[in-house]
């Protein structure tokens, strides 16, 4: 982007030669919608419904319980892993998939915890998405004799530091590898929270000590996906699964009364894979293997760029103004940003809002164009110059924001 | 039953006026296949597939994000947990749902403890499926200063008392109401895990302080389906989540940085509900609403017996003798058990397999008639009799026994 704002002829030209524009074609939106929602739910890929169709009729409805040994369910939770891997920097047996990012968090937080046991001192950040929060509280409630502290008050004497790459709010970036440094340089461990980075840019934990991240906004897995977890290859032999079930047992089927953990990453899985929402997961994959991540990062970085050079002044910017430190959102404040979204979401333009004067825009590169942007930031403009959201209907809260 | 064994022609004339015989058509079995694994994994039922395509295309593709409003997906864990509760004598507003059966013992033994907080025993049973003894090694190695002690140690001093109704390996059912009142006598509060009775007969954990369980065994709601927690309504107000994710604030879209717990179980909700997984359990659940539970717990007596009388003495029952005081499973002992099994199921029988010399035999009186357990048996004894287990194709362990 050049300053210089594009008109919508030179929108449409940018999608014709967009390289990843055929991607567009493995995601199902409906007609008319514009959705800039990718950040918190992805779209469903084209092959979703019939990968599932398949997973209950053939695999399920065929081999019945047969299915964990001859549809691959009993392997889910370390070959999803796998897949992941690459998008995350990091090797084979370092990630395993499973449960939620709420309880990806638990575990990782405590696994650290016994890893430094001299140490008292947990570091949260108030830009992390409120569970992270939430799980470390209940957690340092169980334990007793941990203070919490915010990340504004530094490192020192922390056992672990929970940050996010992305803050889920303004899609501020961190500088992954740098903080990471200045953690391990004061003598922390630290888990990052992939939520808001994982499919919308590069990333790289592989010099941090544990990860976790949902699988269903840029990476498109549906509602509720299962989390990932990486374990740094350093402290597999040491870290240990405070929520040991049986599927992090080093077998399984031994049905031994103790508990002993399997070898590496496995002994973070925690309990039956939740077969049938990893099979769209699997059909999201089999899209992601293909995706060149580099032009994701370039077009969700000039995507922001224009939807930002579009709205212009006319809106307080919450996220960085640098495309390069923000994630593949933007975030704009207004003080009646509930009803503007609302009447937004009206004329096909889908965005969310965060307390409490938040709009969130999300760009997912693989199925949103220029011309959408640009189609986008002019509704914005339209909502706002013409007061449209000064309607009741827009106003009265669901329960979802 | 009356100890003179029926023929085929009286297992038919059984099956012709079985008021649970239309139940059959609710669910998808292989031609050529008796499924006696249904207290493993159940069938899938015959709406399962299309409700799934609904979710994917109809909700998640055109709701997308609005699904959580649109589609009652925000309001899953708990409206689940209300058609859940009439199968364990449960009431409205008792039973959450999601994550699994692991998890729900984590929640429910934590937050026992943390309402005995002057006693330090943890009492658990050999009988329990390892991963209920796992977690709770889990969490008493996280806290520090828990003495963990079997059930035959009795209950004295202890803070809860975790125990299964029914055995998953022999069957044996233990009388809720009785050894939850003695539990009570002692001071300690008890947690019941339902996996192998819920869906097989009247259960009622209405004494009980916790129950937890899965659904994806006689309820049908597939593999890795979520589990449910239940909660006693006189612990609603203290007890604490450990596991305290943004599902189980009070306002999980103020996105406040303070965990503050909802009222009542919705507390005890983690994280995003895994919505493709409730897809089919709420396909399941709606032919569960239709079943009349005393006449599938009279159906599960009559076919275990029959299943007893038909095998006589020709392998060691590891099942109590008595019907009454079993789920609905036989398991029977045989020194080569696994090739057994593998040449049962290669003759279409399905049944399962349990370290070291366990063959279970699981009767879910939706799908499963008089004439399947005649069947069954005569193909049990065919084997046993021609020793037809004797092959090398049978002795290759899979990895899911």
């Amino acid at each position: 982007m050049t300053g210089v704002t594009l008109d919508r002829d030179q929108c449409l030209a940018l999608d014709a030669a967009d390289p990843l524009r055929k991607f567009k074609d493995e995601f199902v939106l409906p007609e008319g919608v514009i959705y800039l929602v990718g950040n918190s739910l992805g779209a469903p890929p084209r092959r979703a419904a019939e990968r599932l169709r398949r997973t209950v009729e053939d695999e399920w409805g065929r081999h019945l319980v047969g299915g964990w040994n001859h549809a691959g369910w009993y392997e889910q939770p370390l070959a999803a892993g796998d897949r992941i891997a690459p998008l995350i920097g990091a090797g084979p047996g370092q990630v395993v998939v499973g449960n939620s990012t709420s309880i990806a968090v638990f575990q990782a937080v405590a696994a650290a915890l016994k890893l430094r046991p001299e140490r008292r001192v947990i570091v949260s950040d108030t830009r992390n998405f409120p569970t992270d929060h939430y799980m470390v509280q209940g957690l340092a409630s169980l334990l007793g004799g941990y203070e919490l502290r915010d990340l504004s008050e530094g490192f020192d004497g922390a056992a672990v530091v929970l940050l996010s790459e992305v803050d889920y709010r303004t899609g501020a970036r961190q500088d992954v590898p740098a903080v990471t440094a200045e953690a391990h340089a004061a003598g922390a461990l630290i888990v990052w929270d992939l939520c808001h980075s994982v499919g919308a840019m590069e990333v790289d934990v592989s010099g941090a000590d544990f990860a976790v991240g949902c699988t269903y906004k840029y990476l498109n897995a549906g509602p509720g996906a299962p989390a990932f977890l990486y374990v740094h290859p350093r402290h597999q032999a040491a870290a240990e699964n405070v929520l040991s079930g049986w599927y992090g047992h080093a077998e399984p089927f031994a049905f031994e009364t103790g508990y002993r953990p399997a070898e590496g990453v496995r002994r973070f899985a925690v309990s039956t894979p939740h077969v049938l929402s990893f099979a769209a997961l699997e059909a999201a994959l089999d899209v992601w293997e293909r995706v060149p991540m580099a032009q994701v990062r370039a077009k969700s970085m000039a995507l922001g760029e224009l939807f930002v050079e579009l709205v212009g002044d006319r809106l307080e910017l919450a996220s960085p103004a640098d495309p390069a430190a923000r994630g593949s959102q933007v975030s704009l404040r207004h003080p009646d940003g509930y009803p503007v979204m609302r009447a937004l979401i009206d004329r096909g333009v889908h965005g969310d809002f965060r307390a409490p004067d938040v709009l969130r825009f999300g760009f997912a590169p693989l199925y949103i164009g220029y011309a959408d942007v640009y189609d986008a930031a002019t509704t914005l403009l339209d909502v706002l110059d013409k007061e449209l959201w000064r309607d009741d209907r827009y106003t009265t809260r669901l329960a979802v924001t």
